[in-house]
């Protein structure tokens, strides 16, 4: 990535100039969300609104100009592409494929979907509230619409909701879904099954209780600070709903929640974003300021929350190292848990109604559950109304239990009152790269257990790093894996993981 | 300002929409900057810097461009202004003469000065904490050197400074300022003087000490929302420089700064700012989005904060009112102190170096040494290399004094390291302006002192949104001060206020 070459050429020059508007037009707005979601006061969020949606409108407008058309179609002239150095190759290759699918949108239809979006997620919360899908059903149906109409004006790729899929992971398609889930589904509802009926179930109790807050921040911001989390180049703050969002390589900003009576939520909402913020701290310098300086794709950003999440900070090598401090922080209460005992605790697998705190394993079904029904929105026509009585009899289906409401049903997740359609999918793909990428850490690395129970992430994030994480939008999905792991994609090594996990845990022989 | 037409004029329509989106871009800055000062991390500022640096510029290009040109003269003949409503007019009015000013400036100069003036601030502040004033001359000269030439594009007033102090006090004159600051001086020198002679210095050791910061934060939270700042329409935080700045009327930040060694610091430094903020918070709805919902001057908004600051919160009827409650906040620290001593010792008066730490009365010479020098830059030529000596030479004039070094000198104030030349005696005229304003409150409700003294400071806010806050930028600053007190603004007023205050202070008889 070293071949920065010089613009001599005044066109690339200027389209040098315009990304980097854009990205710094994104950076901006990237703050202010941040804002809106930690402090704002509230009084002032609806002109704050106001001037976010225009500045998003502006940059649309910029990335879909026909001055960006005129560059794209020069750079990508033959001659012109072979003067290109790699980065300014890759991102006019990227940037003509937002071109390419954005132009296609009419401004006066985009600027209506921001604006509808912007609203749905306040009725959304509100619906929640007060469970009440009804008042969120209309919504979202102008949303589905929206998205119907997009799909046709971008085209149809195999299937409708394909064009959907494309977006969050490039390439991505329903029958190489299909088929990933199905073979996990292959694997995991037999392994889960086997844990209903094996009746042992580890204890949690201890999980409960009152933990004090401030230890709760204490502890995550230690934590992260050993995962390798730059605390000169981002911020750990509170929100709602846990995101985490990289205004540029040296401030990236990740939210957790903290519950009283909670241990574990923020604990793991906390690594979770920190996987995030690891992957947007260590892209390439040489990329800031490039629309290249991000993840290359949601499934990939979501392999590295998860397996700093999962893979290490719900391993027994972690807590071997990590769990006497834990016990430091809140005198007297886990004084008679054994880390053993922890570890069995904080990997209960057990059905239940809420994504978000499902365990390691179920958690795939829940996606499932998504990805079918949003199948079924685009590729069968499904509708707004629908949705509850196919959410619940998919729950039924899958994990044998039903919503009490729409409330821990239907309207638990934020996703599609913004609109992100194709998003979840990003999660069960994040758990399969993240088994595949730690399952190739340990082939090289066979004593990598053992640092980690030392204490030692360091080599763990340099290692991703070099492979994944500086690369940021230089190398596509399909790129990132082939090249750590000789292999595309596959199920087996998530299905392999969470066996040997779970028969050690629950004693199934 | 209830008589907002409907935009029937396309090109009307236009210019609202135009303005709006100057405002939203002005609102987005502000927030950006505020995140700057306040918790953004450290390796993120480069590249952060660089973002500001463009949405500024495309704000200043917005607001010179030919399209807004055509719109001011389509909307400034003399058939469109009578069918413009109240609101429309005003903002076609200031918006052309910030127009008029601006595209007189090649943007290519002003994109120079304000990457000049972002490099500056932090040559300024490693200038001052290493005492080096030759490493911040070249900026300043270069500094001064660019306003030089922005006089001569915008044309010189009077006399060329002119033109820079209309920038902050539109209208404001040097032959006005001379007149004013030297009647202030006739009065307040003598003042300052028969202070010194008398010896009877007040007690203030009991304000130096340990004051547990938490206790401090709580105390100026508690202040603020009695002054009637609301929090759910703003928020306080830190920062090395106190600011406040008004994102828009639901949501106006002020910050300041705790000294665990300190007592007063924090406290007048919030008071100071939220001053400035209920001037913010309470600009009539009607002109939000405008660009006239802002503070009329820096002269006007500077009596605000100065008003809340010192002939409220530095008087006697204030600490009837809350010194116990700032006694029970540092248990056992003031036990022995009265309040009548400690009204004494915040009110000290004393000659000192630093502006920012003077006493109301020697405030004012600090104000007209600055005043002189800016004149004699601007007007007689005198160069960035005389500063200090000039500098040390006027304080060993007014004051009796010189400082130490330039840290504590000449490179005090972060003020011209930002290039705003004519800024200083905002804060004398905000002195002035607050004392004329003071005085009419009082002789409107006899009752005002007794009222303060019971806590009641709602009356005097409500009174001050009614005369001042609310009306944004529709009044002009001679405008205002007329409305409220019947008579242009004089110094009188100012002076009678401080040798009351200070005659019985220090018994003078």
């Amino acid at each position: 990535m070293s071949d920065i070459k010089d613009a001599s050429d005044p066109k690339l020059e200027r389209f040098r100039e315009l990304t980097k508007q854009i990205k710094q037009y994104e950076e901006i707005l990237a703050a202010i969300y941040w804002d809106m979601r930690t402090g704002a006061p509230r009084k002032g969020i609806g002109l704050r609104s106001e001037a976010y949606g225009t500045l998003s409108a502006e940059t649309f407008r910029l990335s879909t100009s026909a001055e960006m058309g005129e560059l794209l179609d020069h750079l990508s002239q033959p001659e012109a592409i072979g003067a290109l150095g790699a980065i300014d190759r890759k991102q006019v290759e990227e940037t003509r494929k937002d071109y390419e699918r954005n132009r296609k949108l009419p401004p006066e239809l985009y600027r209506e979907y921001v604006v509808l979006t912007s609203q749905a997620e306040s009725a959304w919360e509100e619906a929640k509230r007060r469970d009440d899908y009804p008042g969120f059903e209309p919504y979202l149906e102008k949303i589905i619409d929206f998205n119907r109409k997009f799909i046709e004006l971008w085209g149809v790729k195999g299937t409708p909701y394909d064009t959907l899929l494309d977006i969050y992971e490039p390439g991505m398609t329903t029958s190489e879904l299909d088929r990933l889930f199905g073979e996990l589904r292959a694997r995991l509802v037999p392994l889960a099954d086997a844990i209903a009926s094996r009746g042992d179930k580890p204890d949690t109790s201890f999980l409960r209780g009152t933990f004090d807050i401030a230890a709760q921040k204490r502890f995550s911001k230690f934590i992260l600070t050993r995962m390798g989390f730059d605390f000169e180049a981002g911020r750990l703050d509170e929100s709602v709903h846990p995101f985490a969002t990289g205004l540029n390589p040296g401030d990236v900003r990740i939210t957790t929640r903290y519950l009283a009576d909670d241990l574990t939520s923020a604990l793991f909402g906390s690594i979770h974003e920190g996987g995030h913020a690891l992957y947007e701290q260590n892209i390439a310098p040489e990329l800031a300021g490039t629309l290249l300086c991000t993840g290359t794709s949601m499934g990939i950003h979501e392999s590295q929350s998860r397996l700093w999440e999962n893979m290490v900070g719900r391993s027994l090598s972690f807590w071997k190292q990590f769990y006497p401090e834990l016990q430091k922080q809140f005198p007297g209460q886990l004084d008679n848990v054994g880390v053993e005992q922890f570890y069995r605790g904080i990997n209960v697998v057990e059905p239940s109604l809420i994504r978000i705190e499902a365990d390691e394993l179920t958690y795939n079904l829940h996606i499932m559950i998504r990805y079918e029904i949003e199948k079924m929105i685009f590729n069968e026509g499904l509708s707004a109304k629908e949705l509850p009585e196919v959410w619940n009899a998919k729950y039924k289906e899958a994990l044998g239990i039903v919503p009490g409401s729409d409330a821990e049903g239907v309207l638990q997740d934020v996703h599609w009152s913004g609109g992100s359609f194709g998003y979840f999918p990003s999660y069960s793909l994040g758990n399969m790269y993240a088994a595949q990428i730690m399952n190739k850490a340990k082939t090289l690395r066979p004593d990598l257990e053992e640092r980690i129970a030392a204490g030692e992430l360091a080599p763990l994030k340099e290692w991703l790093t070099e492979g994944v994480y500086r690369h940021g939008k230089m190398k596509n999905p399909s790129e990132i894996i082939e090249s750590i792991t000789g292999e595309s994609l596959k199920s087996a090594f998530l299905c392999d993981y969470l066996e040997t996990k779970y028969r050690e845990i629950y004693r199934l022989g």
